[in-house]
Parts: structure tokens; sequence; C-alpha cells
């Protein structure tokens, strides 16, 4: 009886303690569920967030591990695929890390942001270690029925797709509400995964300048790697840069602005960027860092701008994430981005990583 | 030689210094001009700032009054409106207080805003005394040519305009700006001749609840005459106000919120009235009245919220404040938002009482 | 046991074959289903389509009947609203009349046009009879699981909102996606009920003038009472009716055109209805009428127009068509838009009242 | 006194007759005018159409050549361009054709299209001959106080951008219309210089697939140059290239159509190679070519899909096709579209060459 095998896990019980691996079972399967075996799993910023108890709602404990990859490995009856494929053992797949948006509720049916729904439950972040193996973290995933899975297409490999992650998912959704086309100069806060996809995204799409701003150096050069046309060093005062991006601008500043900074005084920064009329995405506070100052009349009213607030991601985001990189994993280093492999051993090591920015990206290859 | 003439004005030396009445000569009018006698010129806030020296780049001596009524007195050859259809002495017009927008600059050409060019001039405001008759507190106004004036429909008397006047044309684009639509809730800060014509406007597009956020009570019961559904007196503390809000719509928040207040604070507070995902307008920094503090992570990013700056008007939206006023001149009561009536005598009381609050609106009668 | 009952239903064997009462089985009621008993359904030009074997896909025998309001009169385990309020035996509600949205396939979940989704079913439409009381045309109507319901909220009596009914929320969806707003001139080919409720819904959003276009003259005087304008019979040629038009907008043709006659002519005769840069939605052509002739050198490209087809409905605009009905029951005469009520036995006289246009809108009333 | 000279010109003294090269005067240089050498002119299909009288408005004789390229030879006072640099003697400018754009007007003022004011001249098109220089098939082009010129900046050669030209400025507008973005399947139908250039826009702004549609052979290899990742030729019919379209989106045809073809039949066509919801720009139907049918129920209203007619540029369509051209000059072969190059006494040789579709661009280089 297979699905009564044990998997091993990384499991986090609490915040700040020290993550060890545990044997957890497998799922009795339902229709329309599967079980992965996982290839590799996302060791992100908000994982580091959540082993400090900086998220609200994390029921520890839990395996980590929002966006994966695995190899399908049961599946007990046919699922298809978006676009009415089905799906078969052996196939290698991605899913939307958030489950159970409710299709019956005022943010799924009127407002139609999916990423509001109060129903939602996140893989590897608001499921428990106690209700199975429901982060990337672990031998084997339980895709539970409704789960958004979506075959890796031809040219599209495992590594690539997870070097871009989380932050790839998240940069769609981003450049998408920047309304970002052919043309645009865009100043992006934030070198980090975010940042890094935001800045490949606008290359692709014909942006131009494409600024980064950020640290350290070696984040700034993969950074020129990933389509980045001019780099400034956060060593740089905030009015210099300002001084930078309106040089590079004629005198206006950019026509997009893309916080993933994370810092609250990013966003303050981020306005001092942008041309009058031009538009700023807010997508690096993602979890609570506290406040920031802004002045109204100068940065908000007379610069006639607009700020975008851009909160998860949906599965349209996750669909063209996919699609992009497939078509664009020869011209973007997102496999170059994962700094560190780690088995599930070293998950402590690799959250280390991540905290103390040694590496831009880790990733966990439990097998 | 009828334009040899002198014409009485109040003209305003400088900041803090009080108001004189002085003779200012009539222009040579070159074709394409015009001149007109001032029926009414609106007192806002705007000249208040003026009159502290708060606003940069203000030529004192200056002759104040930007949004005007007046009545065509000469005109030296034929000019159209912009139907085309010509203007006749004795036509009762208003026009765009903006004047010289120079249709050859980026802004102008390439961004199409505007009200960023540089090179554009404000009758009352970055006009001086020095140059001629060009404020409205002045028995006399020169339309120098490529002023965009507009007669004032059938249906729509002077004092009706004048009381929407220059808080009218601002609600126009404001509300433009807000994308407002029919069944939106509508929340507004800010209950003085502003926020009135956003709540008039919210009411007539069909936004249902409007609730207006001021003080004094008089104001608020002025702004239930204007169309709100609900007020609420800023004697209530932020939190409470927010949660009236939110009990008003369900609990989420109201999908529209346009700040009208001029506080920085209430910038902050005006992204806790709106709902996930909803849109906010900041048109009430008119001047610089400071800082104020906000909380990125809850009030930007995972509010997924719009906030859109929204500076000056044009001339559509000129277009379309007189347009609606004419066909709601008996519904809306813009008429009644003139508080008092001024001589040129007497702008200093009229600066004062506004300033004091004592009047939502008051205008300027030069005759 | 209450659900063996049986209950009355008109059943339509088959394209042009008279409808004959049948008893039908109740369901036994799952989780989440529940029972109305019917108190209104409506009889929409469709169902005349669908008795002339006129849409495709449709599984005779079938209980007609789409948009319909009723009691609950069983349910079998709590269901709650969008609002997450709790529904009770007793409350009366409609609901949107597709049924088993997937939430799966690419337009679910990518394109997010949900009205696209190929796994759709209508009730009254899609649903045979053979499967179950599946058709408003009946004593009692089965909510499977995952229809969305909504109570008729206070002030909304059951008469107003079936009054407007299915063509009320059609025309939501058509002014939403006409992008439609205060002070836009409108003009609405057809006074049917998507007509009608077209214009009620322009002038409830602050449109003027509001142009309505059809036959026979009660319709168009029906229309003024709904808040048209200007009204313009069919009697007149269609050059005229354009010149009309121009006429009563200042010589530039319409802002908004709405389409909601049918005819596919009526597509054609709209675009030069529209002024220049103006914006035309296509909502009427919802069976198959036949081809059109259309112009592209002056209709299309140097008319610089948008043209907007609008299929379908989704739950936000039920919703919103029951919010806007509730607040504005008082201003609209929905109610009277019923010209007369039949019962179950009488089916086929509603049917052939509809079709000839004796009444603007029919309705079921089945006990 | 240099503005006294004369310059040879290419004059079409009517429909159908053989152009013959005259000798202009040249203008007294007013304040704001300056007098250009003509570097580069285009042949365009527009002077196809002109030389067959199916353009209506045009005051010949006229010097045709409406977008050029020539070198600043008198500039009697200071001017500058759109960022506020002065224009010097010896500079590589191009203009907009369109002239005179008032200012004043309704579409000016309140639509904001400019290419609906009704007072706009266009060089080469409505300006007559007996006017002075003002058609780009001349030796000298007379710049009008008042015509916006833009300098070619460092990277951009003459022959790049007059071999993109019209088309691409079109091109530019089109694309902007379509609302194309990172990701988007296109369909271009027409693979003449408008097509040409949407195919680059489409591939530089991160479209995949651009599927071009269009013929001969040679314009399809060509339009495999510009970026097309796949090409149909007219050959194949047109149910069988819908086919096709849909065959390499997913079986749901392209998220954006443009049609650059100009027959009216392209229209009808072009809407079946979108998917629901998509959007398709009408931009080929420049002149009136004649009728169409479409077939509104399958078309338009079930497909709910958005038609945007594309009328002309405005100065931000060239800022921006100058921009992009200088940026992407070594990734695009603009320059080679040009099949071959006239002198002035050769112009009736390029018209014919244009009109046979023996070169897809062909350029006057009058010395």
């Amino acid at each position: 009886m297979p699905s009564r095998m044990k998997f091993a896990a990384a499991v986090m019980a609490g915040p700040n303690e020290a993550l060890r691996v545990e044997q957890v079972p497998a799922p009795d399967l339902e229709p329309g569920a599967a079980l992965l075996d996982v290839m590799y799993s996302e060791v992100c910023g908000t994982d580091v967030h959540i082993h400090h108890g900086r998220l609200a709602g994390v029921p520890y404990p839990i395996i980590p591990g929002h966006v994966s990859v695995g190899r399908i490995r049961e599946l007990p009856a046919p699922i298809e695929d978006v676009n009415g494929h089905p799906f078969a053992v052996g196939d290698v797949v991605t899913f939307l890390d958030v489950h159970g948006t409710c299709n019956r509720c005022y943010e799924c049916l009127v407002t139609k942001q999916t990423t509001r729904c109060a129903k939602r439950r996140v893989y590897g972040i608001t499921y428990g270690a106690r209700e199975g193996l429901l982060g990337g973290w672990a031998e084997a995933l339980w895709m539970k029925p409704g789960v958004h899975m979506m075959r890796l297409p031809e040219g599209l490999d495992a590594e690539t797709f997870i070097g871009g992650g989380c932050g790839l998912v998240t940069a769609v959704h981003a450049v998408e509400r920047a309304g970002l086309r052919l043309g645009h100069s865009v100043a992006v806060l934030g070198a980090g995964p975010v940042g890094q996809s935001v800045i490949a995204l606008a290359a692709l799409g014909g942006a131009n300048p494409v600024i980064a701003i950020g640290a350290p150096a070696s984040r700034l050069a993969f950074a020129r790697a990933m389509g980045a046309t001019h780099v400034i060093d956060l060593d740089t005062p905030p009015e210099e840069r300002a001084a930078v991006v309106h040089d590079l601008t004629g005198g206006r500043g950019a026509d997009i602005v893309i916080e993933a900074a994370g810092a609250p005084e990013a966003v303050s920064q981020g306005l001092d960027l942008a041309r009058d009329g031009g538009r700023m995405v807010v997508c690096g506070q993602y979890t609570d860092s506290g406040l920031t100052t802004i002045h109204p009349h100068a940065q908000l009213n007379r610069k006639h701008i607009e700020v975008h607030g851009c909160w998860g991601s949906d599965f349209s985001h996750l669909y063209r994430a996919v699609q992009i990189a497939a078509r664009n994993a020869h011209r973007v280093p997102w496999r170059e981005m994962i700094g560190a492999t780690y088995s599930l051993d070293e998950a402590n090591e690799a959250l280390r990583a991540v905290e103390k920015r040694e590496v831009t990206k880790a990733v966990i290859r439990p097998t």
C-alpha cells in the first residue's frame, strides 16, 4: 500500500527553532489528488521571516517550501491541466502554492482578486506539518484535489524554473500591474530574487533603460546578466541615486518604478525615482517591516503618480511565468540565480545562507 | 480709445500684506484677445496659501482670482469656442485659468499631461499685476490670445458655476482619475469646496454610499444636500471613522477614496478607508503641508490598492464641469456653497473668512 | 420524505412543440444544495429562440426559465452567501443561472473570463428536464451545490428584480464594458428588456443625453420612464436616426453606443451613431441572426472607435444588478416592465406574447 | 538672399498624371521656421492612392512625400526640440508630417485625439505645391513654425529611420492601441511596411508567437528577419490560415490581431484569428477600399472581443518610433526594407515600383 509509506521532511517546529528531519506519512490519495517526488523546493526570504516568527497565521510546526518542482509519482484518478491535457505519472510539474481559493466569496467572485480570498491556504506557509506532506522541503508532496499543477514545457528544465521560482511569479504579477511595455524606462529597487526577475521581464518586454538599484556588487553584476542596462549600488546616497535615474531618463524620472526591496523606506525612495505621471508598483513589502515617511504634496499630488500595491499571485501569473521562462531559458540566466543546493539535512544552513545574503537563491533538493 | 481705460483691481503686494485697490490700465487688445467685465471671481484656499507666501513662484504683486466668470466687453477679432461657435460681446463666459500651455514640450506632446507643462501660466497666481489685468479680483479681465474661454450654456447661471468654481473643476478631474462608476462606494475626506463637489459628482454618477468625512457640522449638513448619504465628523477619532466606513461597506472599505482635505495625515487615513484592491485619489495636497507616515506592508502591498495623485486640471475638466453643472443645476446646490459675496474693497475680509472657515466659499463681485 | 415529492413543471419537449406541464420528482438534496419554491421565472427572448431550435446545444426536453426568484424551501446543510452570511429557509433569493464554471480551465484561470468556460451549464437552457428541476418554469427549483444564490436585500421586492431580470444583469455587464461614466452621451439600440435596463443604468450613472432607438411607440414611452432623455422610432430611416443622434451630441455622435437590438444590421448602424474615438458595446447578438456589412475605412479605422463584444454575465454582474436595483427601486420602474404574468399552464401563451412583442417582459408565476 | 533660391521638386499635377520636376522658390523664413536639405523622403502606399485620386481633400498640384529626413540648412531664429534642446544648422532631423493641429478644438482639448483635429494639415498630402516646399520629394523642405521636428539620436542613421518611416510610426500607434505586452501571442495581417514594423515591435516587446500573414514569399522571408516566429502565405485559404493560428496558440486564437493589410475582408478574417476576449486593431484601412461582411454573433458578441480602430499618429508615436529605432537599429533590419532608392527624376518609377509591390519600401533621395 504505497500511500502508507513515510517520507522525510524538514520540519520547523516553531519560530527560531532549528529544523529537524522527520518521517511524515503519505496521504491516502483521494481522486483528484496526486503525489509528487520533490525535485527542488525553494528557500525564499519569506521562509526566513517565518523562521523568525514575523508572519502572522503560520501553524507551526510546518514543512516549509512553497514554490517547488516535482515528478508525479502517484495519480489515483485522471487530472487535466488548464488546457485539458491529462497529467501522467512521471510528468515534471510545478503548482500554484496557493490552494483552496473558495470561488464563492466576494473577493473571488465580485472583485475577482483571488489573492485576497480569506479561505486560501498556502503550501509550506499556512498548512501545518500535522496535516501531511504539504510543504516542499520533503521527499514527497501531497497535491490535494484542486491544486493547480502545470507541466514544465519542453525547453524548460527544472533548475531554470526553480531558479526563477517564487520571485519570477511575483515579478510577472508586478510587471503586469505596472503596465510595462516596449520603450518604457524602468527602475527596480532591490536585487534579490524578485528584483532580478523584474529586471529580466522588463528587458524581455523591451524596456530601456532598465536600472537596477541594490547591493552587494555581486548581485548588481548578476542584474546586468539578467538584463539591467545600468546599476546603482546602495552605497550611493538616495538623493544621488535619484539624480542618476533622472540623468538616465532625460531629467524626468522613470516611467515605471518597481519596489522589490523590502525596506519600508524603499517606497518613499521609489517615489522620487518616478517621472511625473509615472507608475510605481510596491511588491516588496510582503512582510511587516514597519513604517516610512512620505511627502504627499511633492511625491503624490504634484507628481500625478500612480502607486499600485501588488499582493500575491494567482494561477495566471504562474502560467505566464512558466511560458516566459520556457521561451527565454536561453536568454536569461535564471538557473544561475541558484547560489547553492541543500539536502533536507542542510535546511538550517540553507536558511542561514539566505538570511545572510550569501546567496541570492538557495534551493532544497530532497533526494 | 476704450482699451486705454483703467480698471479697479485688488492687488496683493506681497505675502501677508493687506490687499489694496489700484487702478490698472487695460491692455491694447491684439487679435485673439478679449476683455471681460468680471461678474464673479472666486476666493479659494489657494489664495489664502498665496497670501501667506506658501506657494512657490508667485510674482508679487499680483491680482488674485483664478476661476472667474465675466461678460465679454471687447472682442477686437473673432474667436471661436471649442465647438467652433464664435464668441460675441455680451456673452457670459468662464475660462481655463491655465494659459500658455506650450503644445511643444515632452509633457504636452509625449506624456500628454499638460498640467505638468513647465510653460503654463495661471491667471491670478503666476501672472503678476505689472503684466496687466490678469487676475479675477478686478473690474476687468484681459483674456490673452490662446486663453480657452467657454460660454455658460443655457440653464447655468453665473452664481451656480462660480459656486462650484475651482473645486468643481478639480473634482471632475479627481472623479475621472478615480474611475468612478455607478454602484461604487465612495468615501471623501474633506468637506471644503473640492470635497463638496466630489460628493455631488459621486452622487450624480450613481455611487452609493457616498460618505463625507469633515468638519464642522454645518459643512457636513451641506454635504448631505450635495448628495452624501452619510457623514462623519472629525471629532470622531480616525480609527472609529475607518470602522464606520467599513460598517457602511459590508466590512470591506470603500471602492473609491478621494482625499480633498489638505492635511498630510489625510493620505494615510484615507488608505485605511479603502477596500483591498480599491482606488484612492489624492487631490487635496495642492500646497506643501508637510510629511506623513504610512505603513507600506498593510496600507499598500497587502491592500493591493491603487493610489493616484491628481494634479491640476486641463480644459477637458473645465468643459465637463460646465456641462455637468448646466445639466444638474436644479439638483445640486452649488450656488448655495457661496457663503458670502465681497466687493473689491472687501477682499481682505474675504480672505479672512475663507481662512477662518467661516464660509465654505467666498466670491468677489467687483461691480 | 419531502424530497421525494413531485413538482409541476412546464416542459419543452423539442423545438416548436407545445409545452406541457409534467410532474418532475424532487431531488435528494446533497449538502450544499437547496430547494426553492419558485416565485417568478422570466420568459426571455432567448426562450423564444430555444423554442424555435435556434440555439445550439440545448438538450431537449428541458424545463425553460433561467433567471428566477424563489423562496428557500429546504436546506439540508448550511450554505453561506458571498458575504459569508448563512442562508435560511424562507429567504427570498435569486441565483446566477450559470452553474458549474470549472475554476480549472484556461478561461477560468488565465484569461479570467468565466463566461467562456466550456464546462458551464445554464439553468433552463443547457440542463435537461431528465436531470431534474433545473429550470425556473416549475413549482420548485433544485439549487445544486455550487450554485451562486443571492438574497434579495431589503427594499427589493421579487417583482422589481424579476422585472429587470436577465436583461438587467446583461445591462450591468454591457455598461461596465462600455466604461460608462458621468456626463457621457449614450445611444441605445433596442428597447427590449436589455435595452430598457441599459437606459436605466445609463441614466442612474449620470449619462446625458440617453437616446433610445427602438419600436414600437409604447416601448419608447417606457424608455422615457426608464430614463431616456430622447427616443427615436425605427420608422425613422437609419441615416436620419444618425442625424438626430449627431444633432443631440453637438454634431459628433455619442460617446457610448450600446447595441441591444438583435438584428445584425444594428451593429453597422450603431457604428454610425458613435463619435470618433467613442466606444460601442455589442450585447444584442446573443443568438445567430446572420451577417451584416460594414465599412472598415469609415466605420472603424478613420473613426478610431472601440467595439467591444459582451458575452454572458458572471456573478459580479448579478451581484451589482441586485444592489443597484435595491437602491433604485423607487426611481426606476423595472417592476412595470412586466407586461403579463402567466401560470405554468399558460407557458405557451407567455412565449407567444414575447415572440409577438405584445409585452416587453413576461413572467411565469408557477404557484 | 539665400531664401529666394529655388529648389527642384517632383510635382504631381493631378490624379494619374506623370510627376514632373519643377523649380519651387524657397520661402522667406519667419522666426520658428527652418529649411531642410532633404536627405530621404518616403514613397508610401498612400502616395499611390493619392496618385490614383483615391484620397479626398488633396489640393493638386502637390509635392508628395510625408515622412522624410533632412539636414537643417537654415534656421533664422532658435527653436527647441521637445526636450528643450536647441536645434542647430547641420542637425539631421525628421518631423511629424501632421502640422497645424489647432490645440483649440474639441478633439484637441476634450477628447484629446489630435489625429481627429479638423485643422490639421499634412506635409506632402494636404499642402499644395503652390504653397511652397511642403512635401518631401524635393531638394528642400520648409519647416513652418510649429512643425514638430526631432533630431535622429546617436546610433540611428537616416537610412534606418526612413526604412521604418511612416509604417514604423503607424505601427507604434497600433501596438500601443493593442496594449501589447510580454508574452502575448500576436497575428499580423499584411506584410507591407506597416505590417513589418508591427512584427518588429511585437518581437521587441516580447510577444510570442508572432505570426505574419501576407505575400509574396519574399516579404514573408523578410518578416522572419523582422521578428516573425511563423509566417502564413496568402495562398493558404483563409480558413486554413485561421486553423494554423489556432494551432500555434493552443487552439484559442491570438491574444492580439493587427490588421495592416488594406483589403476590407482582412478585417473579417482577422476577427477569426483572435481568441475569445482578445483584441484586434484595425490600422490598414487608411483609404477607402470598400465594404466587408461580418458575423456579429460569432465574431463580436460571443467572441467577447475588442476591436480598436487606429487613425493616424501624433507626435508621441513619432517620438517613441525614433527612440525604439535608435535602441534597436542593430537588431531590426529596418534599413533593409528599402528596396530601391530613386532620384527626383525617377519619382514615377518609384511610384510604379511600390504600386506593383516590386519593393516593400521605396525612398526618394533628391540630391
